[in-house]
């Protein structure tokens, strides 16, 4: 039987070799040569481990070892050659090191198979990425409690429905954000905790006859354990989904404030400010100023969403262990965290130089009857059931807004129309500043409380990574 | 100016009633009532709460608690109405409340809204329903682990692509669904514990005017805290997402379980049976008996998906702090609930039942050259390179699917056309008892690795709710 | 063999009756008999297509068809019980007809399948709240085209990046609207069309060996033709799938109106007025007036978005023909229908009271730099290259914000700073109605040109249903 | 006022320069080069309607049209540098044309802007996509209507519930796939129709004052017609959407296809064979030949879906005209295209090389019980009521489970235990060729029917294009 006969890749079991369009079609190392980092760390903790077992000698170990850190610096520098032919970035760097320093390159698959190096290439590879997000989240968070403290006592409307609903400070609206950004740095956590364990061992799916270390490995890789089941080992992606419904949150949250941003710089609310260098102009139009990073992160959210929905797609109903399939796993997290890391960049870059407009925040939450709940509940308090007094001050509402005056614009006559209950003291429930400054309790927005919140979520920010 | 100038809700800023279609296009109470329990509770503790903070007198208090537990008894033997009228669950509760208890019931609202009044609600209500799911999910791992343990010794084709791959014992593959569901379980709990903090007193969006006791609700409540910011309070809905993250993966990893239940019953592969009880047969075709059960959990699956991805969609861009889009949030949520209670309760309640046809298993183990990779270590442990292996029993696997026989039925003669390197101890090599013992380290299918980890298994799951 | 040791529904092949847990998981009754209705009718002309073959006689044909309109009559008087026990909407109907006529009713279910069957129903009714929600959407696009013809000449800023670009008609932005729901009638019509073809025969997937008339049965319902392979008959699911995305779009569309009419509801953009009905207020702050009804439509889009996707995800990788996932097909699309009616519904009642402020309008259209655009435009026409000109816009547009006023508001002098180009008849251009009225062309801002599309809009949709 | 205190690129208004990181990471020229082709056609097409209109002399539309023509040619010929600082695609063009043909270049862009430029690239682009998508289509279809006539004799068993139920054809079964397609063919031209309309003459938002001939250059585009209004025009994506709902089900019709390949190559099947140029082993097991390619395809069904519903949530509730968010449009739709087009190829170079393993489907179908349908329909016709009937082929499928028999395979006495009705004539209805031939109507599986659909296929197949 000629060689040429048999499939040069798949030996004597194939009669052909495989079409050219589907071995591009089935190629991934376009896009997973990315991973060539971690693959070779990878590879380099398996060899130690095989040396320390004894399928490799010191002497083979040390090759392997000095022949992989040679690749890397090979790929660092640009000097190397990708092939599509070799399929993926294992077989990419596989072969470099066997060309390198010969035959003893081949030892080092050895105890593996393809199925558990990806799956532990892709976990080194998410893990580095979920610390440097965390990272920037810190960042995006330390800058929203900064500003959050300077704006302590700027007054704005605080919106229900779009509607002005009651006096907030600037400052507590910006925590609000902060607390979104902190349960999603507590899920990033999480998902890193429970990915952090070695797969290398697995092999194919069903484990290895030679004698393996695994906690060898996974303590030089910086895992906090290994892997309980090899068929699970192989098929598991439930890091990826998991990761990918933690980055969507985030997206989602970076969506509302993203909102928030576009309303606020229109010239309808003029809430605040962003430095020229965030924007973009027109080359028609002139006049243009464009919050292109908020709107532009708001459009991400989609993408973000989308990628998860294809991992769970991909995984519905795939029986064990390893399939074709899985191999669409990772330009979908490639892509989530790129997507993720841009956009929080840009919002950590950007939110310490917001610029808040505090006469238009007050002038707005003035005009928009934001104190007519103070209204009722002082009438409540001088002893009129709170129906009624819901009741007086709808139709004073009703009346302002037919005279285009605000509650505090009213005279002591005009409001006494409708009720005779209402005083002069009426005027003190109906500025900006007694209103917020009555919400003192934890979690309000009594500028007291938003600056004890601020106290607390440094203390957080400074706990991390300690 | 007369009573029905004005809109009897909303009081004198109305001029006209609300639209009949638009009353109950906007009504929540038709699916919202099903929190009427939690919405009881958390009225009782904030009674309690006005109480001690000398908000009511503890006459009110009790008065107040004593009307909520007659509506609540109401309620529980079907003699409540419901009204769409009242809009929701909460206006429904309170209605009653007055009805019986007269004005004093009015002042039960004191110091929040049904802003703040709905978040509690839906966080007791899915806590709940999570240590339920987490209940049967424990049932359901435990049925797996013990049938894994009888089956520790049964050997099947282990598949990848479908294809036979290497042989595996059957408890090893049942302890691989049980380490998806681990996973599900600490996605549960995390989720849990970072949505248990009270809400209640950030009232419409800002807080309130009150000197209400947060934590002391909370204490009562069984919160382990309270939240920091009144704004993300009313607009949070983290924690819907996160469950039905969690939610998804689980119905996937189900969804998969299905798969190969399906595939595993029927006359082809034949490697299961299930119970009568748990199939259906047909109107027409008196010879079927469907996997009912699997597959419909595995079409589930999308529903709770797209629940995922409903909830995400809800939340992307929506500015600060409660829009009316968020009640929304709730139809997903609950049918992700029943989805997920009902399909962990089938599995739990069909699992133990599982019938191996073990003939059967290791037949198609013996038929599918599963141990060729066994014969390729064989060949290099004589000394041959890998590469040369691989192409020899390449070559044998060709030869034996032309004469239709596996490896181990073919004459020692006709293996030595191959490579004279065959002797007669090949035959040790190429049973499947050999293989899966040979696969002894931690994650390994042999039958004492699996034995083991039924052990961890059991001391994980017994170690829950302790 | 007695009788109780055979499952009563499925026969001698069980051994023991289903599990009343599994029973009741997996009953499709409580969802499926809304399709009541149509299952009848089916049944109706299925009878009538056996008795014109032969295979009943006319007068069994006339017994059936009898009883199947008593047991409708009986349904829609609320006098039938539904039965979990029966599973399904056809079998519960089948039993109350055999129930009331005897054995001859049980000849009603020869040469078809629950199968083929339930393909039937479902496409009956889907095309009948097609032709509904088509009816509502076309009452919707008349009060847009109706509004924007009362709305020719009333100008607003056009929005890019909700930043003022450049000033437009409101009636313009009315005739946008319409253009997307005219995309969506069509998209409407396109999978009406494509899914209007009948399955029965397909039998439970082979066909059958009955000499029946397909085509006779086709005529009878309505159906422009049939299927034509009974595998994909009893397995295609396209027509929910294609549904779901066109209800997607137009939700996404109404998302998109929504978002615009909550902002210009709002205080800080005023542009419109809703009326009360339509809206609702707060418990709790009396001056509250929200936008409920387009909030609540945009959070429903995701909501439709969601069904997509779980029906998109229940097909992934379905072998034929018919699965017990299917069954999952149903919900999304009721509550789909249910949705988007009920969105369309409101909507169409909203739009033709909804109350231009212009006024409000025309002021933001002013101070939002809108004619800038134009003011390039001049200088180039005055010789002057577009990117000095942009420049010198630029410069002024920086100045009027620096100085609080708009473009039209600077003397002469003020503008000749930037460009002594800039002479007296420059105020022409900036004029509002300048600049609308100069863009005169089809597709145009200008209010001829949005009469013109009026008319348009009126002649297509009164062809519509011709 | 020095020009380096302002904004190169966005000019006077501007008081810096753009962030660094903000310019690339809002940059599209990255993804959207990939339109060259299409917005240097576009161009042309505009420059010939400027001269047309007389807004461009003879000589400045010839300029401009030889200067477009060679920048074409220079970045087909790889002869092109591409700036980020240029940020997209349109000003990369537009300023290799200045750079070649000087001042006259800028007049290019003279009553037009970037928003209506890229709606009629992304337009045109994808017009071109859905030609080739359709094209592909229909070779796919042509090798399975081919094969389906081949194997229209060839009988297999046909699923429901992957349990046997009836006899069917093979060639039947590809015609079921071979309807999925059809319709899929039929929604691509849908689509195309409905976006075959020149946007271009929106301008910015609102037209323009130039007198533009837009039919005119809707007919050198080879347009249907022109959009009916600006702002639409320049925030429509609904094709984008509309072609990614078709695509999906493509795709998903193409993971069904996928996952009966994947099972139908499994061992335990053994009903079909993909030639080894297809499919590719394993480096560590010899004896694997995995379906990579319909696993692949499986898998890549998620991608779709994907990206689906990442522009669904992209355009959720964005207000008009034009936002940075639509910038996210071009991504999903690229690699919606590109995934659906490689994967289209793959099938359709595939199917015709698919070998039917005739042996093994039929004896498969003689195993299955699969003619107990035709048993039952036997005592029917011999006046036994079919309820009982069903019972009595119920009790024999048992007997045959207990006895490891077919029901072709008991003896008449065997039979008889169960009916005495039984007779020797039944062993005619008990064959395979019976059972399919007897179902012979339009849809039915038998052979004949097959024939006659092929027929009617080809037809269709036929007519396209013309």
């Amino acid at each position: 039987m000629s060689s040429d006969s048999t499939n040069v890749q798949w030996g004597g079991r194939f009669s052909e070799s495989t079409d050219a369009f589907v071995a591009a079609f089935t190629a991934s190392v376009g896009f997973d040569r990315r991973l060539y980092r971690y693959d070779i760390e990878g590879s380099i903790a398996h060899a130690s481990m095989l040396g320390k077992v004894g399928v490799l000698t010191a002497d083979e170990r040390d090759q392997i070892i000095a022949g992989l850190q040679a690749v890397m610096a090979d790929i660092e520098q640009g000097a190397f050659e990708w092939s599509v032919a070799l399929e993926d970035v294992h077989m990419n760097v596989e072969k470099a090191l066997t060309d390198r320093i010969g035959a003893v390159g081949k030892k080092l698959h050895t105890g593996r198979s393809r199925n558990d190096q990806v799956a532990t290439d892709i976990r080194l590879y998410l893990r580095d990425e979920i610390d440097h997000i965390s990272a920037e989240l810190t960042r995006l968070q330390q800058g929203l409690v900064n500003l959050a403290e300077q704006e302590a006592d700027t007054i704005m409307p605080g919106f229900t429905h779009l509607q002005s609903a009651q006096p907030v400070t600037f400052g507590h609206h910006l925590l609000a954000w902060n607390e979104m950004l902190e349960r999603d740095h507590g899920r990033l956590r999480d998902c890193r905790a429970r990915m952090n364990v070695l797969p290398l061992g697995a092999a194919a799916l069903a484990g290895t006859t030679y004698p393996i270390d695994r906690q060898f490995t996974a303590d030089l890789l910086g895992f906090d354990g290994v892997t309980e089941n090899s068929l699970d080992s192989v098929s598991d992606r439930d890091f990826a989904i998991e990761f990918g419904a933690a980055a969507s949150l985030i997206m989602m949250h970076l969506s509302r404030m993203s909102e928030e941003l576009v309303l606020w710089t229109s010239a309808q609310f003029g809430f605040v400010e962003l430095p020229d260098r965030f924007c973009t102009g027109s080359s028609i139009m002139p006049q243009k100023k464009n919050p292109d990073v908020p709107e532009l992160v708001r459009g991400k959210s989609g993408r973000v969403f989308g990628h998860l929905m294809s991992l769970l797609t991909l995984m519905k109903s795939q029986p064990l262990a390893y399939n074709k399939d899985n191999q669409e796993d990772k330009e979908p997290v490639f892509d989530t965290v790129d997507t993720l890391a841009g956009s929080l960049r840009a919002f950590a870059d950007m939110v310490p130089y917001i610029e808040a407009r505090r006469a238009n925040m007050k002038e707005a939450a003035i005009r928009g009857y934001s104190t007519a709940t103070d209204l009722a509940d002082y009438l409540v308090k001088k002893g009129m059931p709170f129906r009624d007094a819901h009741e007086v001050v709808g139709q004073s509402v009703a009346h302002g807004l037919a005279q285009g005056k605000d509650l505090s614009e009213m005279t002591l006559d005009e409001l006494q129309q409708f009720s005779t209950t209402i005083e002069q003291d009426v005027f003190d429930v109906l500025t900006l500043e007694g209103s917020v400054a009555a919400r003192d309790h934890l979690g309000g927005t009594a500028p007291a409380q938003v600056r004890a919140a601020v106290v607390r979520a440094r203390t957080r920010l400074d706990q991390r990574g300690k």
